[in-house]
């Protein structure tokens, strides 16, 4: 099977003209398949304070109401991801920006309501993947954008680590799926202060341990167990890591 | 050569859930491979107000200041074009989302500062239809944003009738192409509160005479340009109509 390298990066190093070009720069150096994922989450939040709409998150989640699904739409899958595609073409790259709603590729179910009413935020329940596997094979590098639907005509907000690693476990079934977390640390790490603490090779069981003694807290946990999940589906290789290490593939590996 | 239809619809019939709604179930009868071109410029202008941005324009093009141009691409490279792809699928056509930089659809070249500076607003100096084509033959339905890119990484606003044209014209080289610009009345009309008064065969030379007459007016002249510049270069037929009558190809014909 070819290779594919699917890479998540977080809407820190994609918000920002410099940080953004440092990314596509070691993207570019990938080779074979490949396909970004991208958040957008500061962006969203500063449009909606200037629009007067108060932003809610819970467990790092994003209360997505009315106003604020038009938001993430028009920043998510228009702002920040048409910046990429423009930035990626500049780089002789054949960019394509995506949702889950273009090709039907990803459809969701809106969450029902738990104990927290999380608004117009889908479930990821199918991804299709018939046509981005077309794209791939011409060459065409697909932008994913954090947006689902519902296959009946409603856009939903979808948190970006999930799709990354759904993507990537959909896609495991035809490629050798390298999936990259790409933050601003170098890996997980034991002391969040201190990058020389980084956790090369990060087990279930010892994430188990980690959580329980709580060395790894409540930001990393959700990114790990999409992580987690995808290595346990098909996926070839997760590696959490930053910018500067997606080419060289050094950071927290899970195994 | 198979039959290719471009719709071109304004912002007032797809920024409005109903008519947004009625327009896509035409669509939807029009057989055959289709594209649809759209607009979205009072969402943009109501956005910017919002914002405190203020919206200026000149002979109906948008002034495209940096603050402006965000506005533009969060509006309809994520909002208006992200609905319309939802809602497209939710009545099972395998939509896409594109604006002129994915794909590098659609290059083009900032305007120079003549005695108006439009600011970022792109005149389009190439039409890359190959993977336009490969999508169109796998049954699926582009839906193109009024924004292009210079091919070093900036977005462009592009007049979304322009678009059509030169998306058309491109097209007409492969397909026999039908474009038709679908806008609130039932074509061009003698007189604008009657549309009894409709023409329905309009030449080059008559649409010259009706300009000096002052019967066609600002609106209309840049709609019929594109048109008789699609029409001159090979596309088979250009049709100025209204929603309802998509299917049934009644309009004005330019000939």
């Amino acid at each position: 099977m070819d290779r594919l390298t699917i890479v998540k990066v977080g809407g820190k190093v994609v918000e920002h003209q410099e940080s953004l070009n440092a990314l596509l720069e070691q993207f570019k150096r990938i080779s074979g398949n490949k396909i970004l994922v991208h958040g957008g989450g500061s962006t969203a939040t500063e449009l909606a304070g200037k629009l007067g709409i108060e932003t809610n998150m819970v467990e790092g989640r994003r209360i997505t109401d009315h106003a604020m699904l038009e938001v993430v739409t028009m920043v998510y899958g228009g702002l920040v991801n048409k910046r990429i595609v423009a930035a990626l073409q500049a780089l002789n790259i054949n960019a394509i920006g995506l949702t889950g709603a273009d090709l039907d590729l990803m459809r969701s179910r809106k969450r029902t309501v738990a104990e927290i009413d999380y608004g117009f935020v889908g479930d990821i329940e199918d991804v299709n993947s018939r046509e981005l596997r077309l794209l791939l094979g011409e060459n065409i590098v697909p932008v994913i954008a954090p947006l689902t639907h519902d296959g009946k005509g409603q856009i939903l907000n979808t948190n970006a680590d999930t799709i990354a690693s759904e993507v990537a476990t959909e896609l495991a079934n035809y490629y050798n799926v390298y999936l990259f977390y790409c933050f601003e640390k170098k890996g997980v790490l034991v002391d969040p202060n201190d990058e020389k603490t980084i956790i090369y090779e990060l087990s279930l069981p010892l994430f188990k341990q980690y959580q329980e003694e709580g060395v790894i807290t409540t930001g990393m946990i959700p990114k790990l167990d999409n992580g987690f999940r995808a290595k346990m589906n098909g996926v070839k290789e997760v590696l959490i890591t930053n910018t500067d290490n997606i080419a060289t593939g050094k950071g927290t590996r899970l195994v």
